[in-house]
């Protein structure tokens, strides 16, 4: 049941104690027809019997008198006021005052603002729109056929008429669903509740659907969590949102739009702000649009012929996200194929196919994920998040020579994933690949090494961090007792502990904050050694012995097998060889 | 102008479109003494003139018809329904569809509990506790005697009963005021436009104030910045709270209880969910409590005599925080005294006052901030964050030699003033302050090095940074150009560069999150150098002299006269002398 009424349609009353002695309740004085202080003073006269030689004084709660002055300021419909014998007089008894706390609207508006922050020097964008991706992975889980992710970006540095558009073929929202995504907060886990009697939602909000283990890397599609991450992505990126979709069962589509433009309107009028409109409309029918629209005209006549849909619209976008979008398309792209890395490659990663830079035909669980810009007058520049072969896994999947596996369960029900990788001293250098984000964390502490003397992973953690099979970008793990060098010297050289890097894939009961940017309790968790028991995993198997020997067991024949260090002695002079 | 109409007494009506063919507008139909789909039926046949042998189906927007088994579930009030010749038809024209998207209310009850996250393994909850103590700051600013700051706690581990008070002697606030404090997001910048005719906000939100540049430190108590900070903490920290408060020109008291029990019950009861009363009473009055309560009453009874005064009550306290507040009681008032470092201490720090470990009479700007933890059965603890003295700033203070002083100018408004102290070597060892924060940042990289190679400051950053002279815990920044040791090995040993620690104060010119854990914007501004000039500052006038010269030389100077290293040659044999 929803609140149909709008601020203008109740009527003017205020509440009104008679404080001068006793503890009567209040009550409640209409204002229909009352434009001035002696009409009112006349009321509340007549109304509470006070003979017209009683001296009395009505005031705010906070004692400011009503009079003929500032009668206007101080009455509003829904304030409480007093009579009482004189302005400052004790209350004889409490008086309860009716006050509203709606959220303001910034709580919509601003949700993304301050909270998709640049760490070490990386511009949060792709972060936002990262979150816009697990709304539509989550949505193409059940697809049967291909799973598209599109993101569309018309980019016009010059006039407001940028937009960045996320179109997916999954299942599509209801309008009750679609009502529901704009509710902030309302999460998957509570939705149920908002209507017991209907099951609309139930497959929609699955809260109870026991963890499928057996799911490698907890790549489950299942990132849906808060019930914030759409909304903060979009007025991160935008000012604004038209929210399309269509599920399946329905011959409409629904159509809501949220702009900051709309809440300021109606709080200029003073009209209800969270009460809107969901158009529901044929497919493909676009004559509630103006001609400048031309490019979601466009996009509303490919409705026609999908079967279930969402497309997001973001519009206003800030100026400064166009410049980096246009600007540095490569970086960003890279960092998405970064955090879904395991969605577009599978489990195993990116390894090399054997078929050279040509990716494999067939996609992990049919997703594909393609970035699209259209910047005015130029050619457009497409790309499938697949075909990024310099993102920062890639790198580390290509350049390890040999890798190792290992499984935590952390109190019954956390299921942490992990690989350490090798990458080998190879004749004159370190082959630990470089982070080719600029001015990334890991950059930073480079500065204090002379070049030649830089160990492998510099003073990097060891592990970057999935949650659902997508990255976490700003927590790192520095590393583990078990694979940390050892206090004292050992028979494996240090610089061995410094050319692994690491990757741990968490399952959803790891808690992450609302931005997804970090984990809460991951570190603290898997340090408890009490209730966290690592494993070496071999051909999907747990093994019994000890990971600690397992681990020093790995690096030691890694080192051994590929560490190939190649010194020159006796310098004489350079020859030069012509028949090379 | 406010909404006084719970969801109870609206009128129960729906909304509904013939869309059998044409474009009309929808009807609003009076579901009053309907109860059943017959009645309904007939009503509609006979709003819409529908003769009695024409073939129609009702069906809500997302085609589910309604008939005489579903009629309990598909219809609500509030929602829109078709007349559609049959279930499939296509929709002639749109239809609107009216929603309402209230924030839900976990916006409030779990504002906080993903917002303040553990970095490196600190309990967050000190975090938390510093943004009721920077409202505190902010109320008391205007004091003119004592600015006092009491954070009381009542814990009991086996019992709900325990409790967190915030206390302080600030100015209060007004019933408005007080209603706005539960406005989530409703900031200081946009408070003033709820009520333009009203100025009675006017000194409280004063976003227009000029910024004073001479406030030393930004030591300004202007903490309040996105109206949401306190909600958040109160939330991550508890369940609920009693907010208590008096403005000076009050008789009465207002006292405002939000809690998560409430919103659930309003939720079941189908109420609206954010409102609520304040009510007003006389000072010291008890009554409304119950017998329970005693630790409250005896609040209540402090209130007698207090011109003006703010008390926040936390209830329903997270278990494991109670552990925590008991077990590491010295621990985390630590944190608080580093949190507020220079509020407590003033614009120089905790300097070595010649009087021993007594602290001097009389307080910076007056401010007293005191913890007192009281728990069942045992002698209250009692501290001022005054006295505490092995926070880390006043161990970096306590342990440095000479300092150098200077100030970044950004973009003309941001201003940034920073200090770098030296901590020499001495004899035999580094006298770098070690964080004394259990499993802090700075303690994780150090397994790398074998105890006699640790550099002094090992791999941590150099700067810890203050906004608005409160501390912002989780950013760092690396180091400057300027200030970081040369590509090129030159006259000053490398180990010296390692003998810095440094701070940077900004005014409020950056920008933070919302949880203020970290900046947002501060490392990529500094770093612009286009727009950024720094310069050393010494006796307050900034010196015209390129820093970085400046910088060395002084380095250089704290090297030569202040480092002294022993070194034992020829060693013959341990010798003791009794004598001594
Ligand atoms: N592309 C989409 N297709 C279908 N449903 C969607 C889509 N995007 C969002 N939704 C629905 O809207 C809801 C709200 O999305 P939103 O991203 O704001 O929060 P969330 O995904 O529930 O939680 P989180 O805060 O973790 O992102 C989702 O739970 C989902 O039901
Ligand atoms: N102890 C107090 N004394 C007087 N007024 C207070 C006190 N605490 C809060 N308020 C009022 O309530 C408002 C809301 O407080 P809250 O901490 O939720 O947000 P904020 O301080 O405005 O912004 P921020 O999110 O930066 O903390 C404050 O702006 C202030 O006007
Ligand atoms: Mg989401
Ligand atoms: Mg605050």
């Amino acid at each position: 049941r929803r609140a149909t009424k709008t601020l203008d349609e109740e009527d003017s009353v205020v509440f009104v104690y008679d404080r001068r002695k006793g503890s009567e309740p209040e009550r409640r004085i209409d204002l229909g027809g009352v434009f001035n202080y002696q009409t009112f003073r006349d009321r509340i006269r007549q109304e509470f019997n006070i003979s017209s030689n009683t001296h009395f004084v009505i005031t705010t709660t906070n004692r400011k008198e009503v009079n003929d002055d500032e009668y206007e300021d101080l009455v509003d419909s829904g304030d409480t006021l007093y009579i009482l014998n004189h302005i400052s007089q004790n209350l004889p008894a409490p008086a309860k005052e009716r006050v509203e706390f709606l959220p303001h609207y910034d709580t919509l508006v601003k949700s993304g603002i301050y909270e998709y922050y640049a760490s070490a020097g990386q511009n949060p964008l792709p972060f936002a729109l990262a979150e816009l991706i697990d709304n539509s992975l989550t949505a193409t889980s059940d697809n049967l056929g291909p799973r598209s992710i599109e993101l569309r970006l018309f980019l016009d540095e010059s006039g407001d008429k940028s937009m960045i558009c996320v179109i997916d073929n999954g299942k599509g929202m209801t309008s009750r669903q679609l009502n529901n995504w704009a509710i902030y907060r309302l999460s998957k886990f509570i939705r149920k509740e908002k209507k017991p009697k209907q099951n609309e939602d139930d497959e929609d909000g699955r809260p109870n659907t026991p963890t499928n283990e057996s799911v490698p890397r907890s790549l489950t599609s299942d990132i849906s969590y808060f019930g914030v991450g759409g909304k903060q992505a979009i007025f991160f990126i935008g000012q604004g949102t038209r929210m399309i979709t269509k599920p399946k069962d329905s011959r409409d589509v629904h159509e809501l739009t949220i702009s900051k433009e709309e809440f300021e309107r109606r709080e200029k009028n003073r009209e209800a702000i969270y009460s809107g409109f969901i158009s529901n409309r044929p497919v493909g029918d676009a004559r509630h649009l103006g001609s400048d629209e031309q490019n979601v005209k466009n996009l509303i006549s490919e409705e026609v012929g999908k079967e279930s849909f969402t497309h997001v619209i973001i519009t206003g976008i800030n100026p400064d996200h166009i410049h980096y979008l246009k600007h540095d398309f490569n970086g960003w792209c890279r960092q998405l194929a970064h955090i879904y890395h395991y969605y577009i490659h599978g489990p195993r990663g990116n390894e090399a196919s054997g078929l050279g830079n040509k990716r494999p035909m067939s996609p992990f669980k049919n997703i594909d994920i393609t970035v699209g810009i259209y910047d005015r007058g130029k050619t457009p520049r497409l790309i499938s998040l697949r075909d990024i072969m310099d993102d920062m896994q890639t790198k580390y999947i290509r350049s390890a020579v040999d890798s190792f596996e290992f499984r935590a369960v952390v109190e019954g029900t956390g299921i942490v994933e992990g690989i350490l990788r090798y990458h080998p001293f190879l004749y004159d250098k370190e082959t630990f690949p470089i982070d080719s984000i600029p001015g990334a964390e890991s950059d930073m502490d480079d500065g204090e090494y002379y070049k030649e003397d830089r160990p492998a992973r510099g003073n990097r953690p060891i592990f970057e961090c999935y949650w659902s099979g997508r990255l976490i970008p700003y927590t790192y793990v520095e590393n583990f007792d078990w694979c940390s060098s050892p206090k004292k010297r050992g028979p494996i050289p240090t610089e061995c502990y410094n050319r692994i890097s690491g990757v741990l894939w968490t399952n959803d009961k790891f808690e992450v904050s609302t931005n997804k940017l970090t984990f809460i309790d991951l570190e603290v968790r898997l340090r408890d050694i009490k209730n966290t028991i690592f494993q070496k995993i071999v051909l999907g198997q747990a093994q019994r012995v000890k990971i600690d020997r397992q681990f020093h067991e790995w690096l030691r024949e890694c080192h051994e097998n590929y560490d190939k260090q190649v010194k020159f002695c006796g310098f004489e002079g350079t020859i030069s060889r012509p028949e090379l």
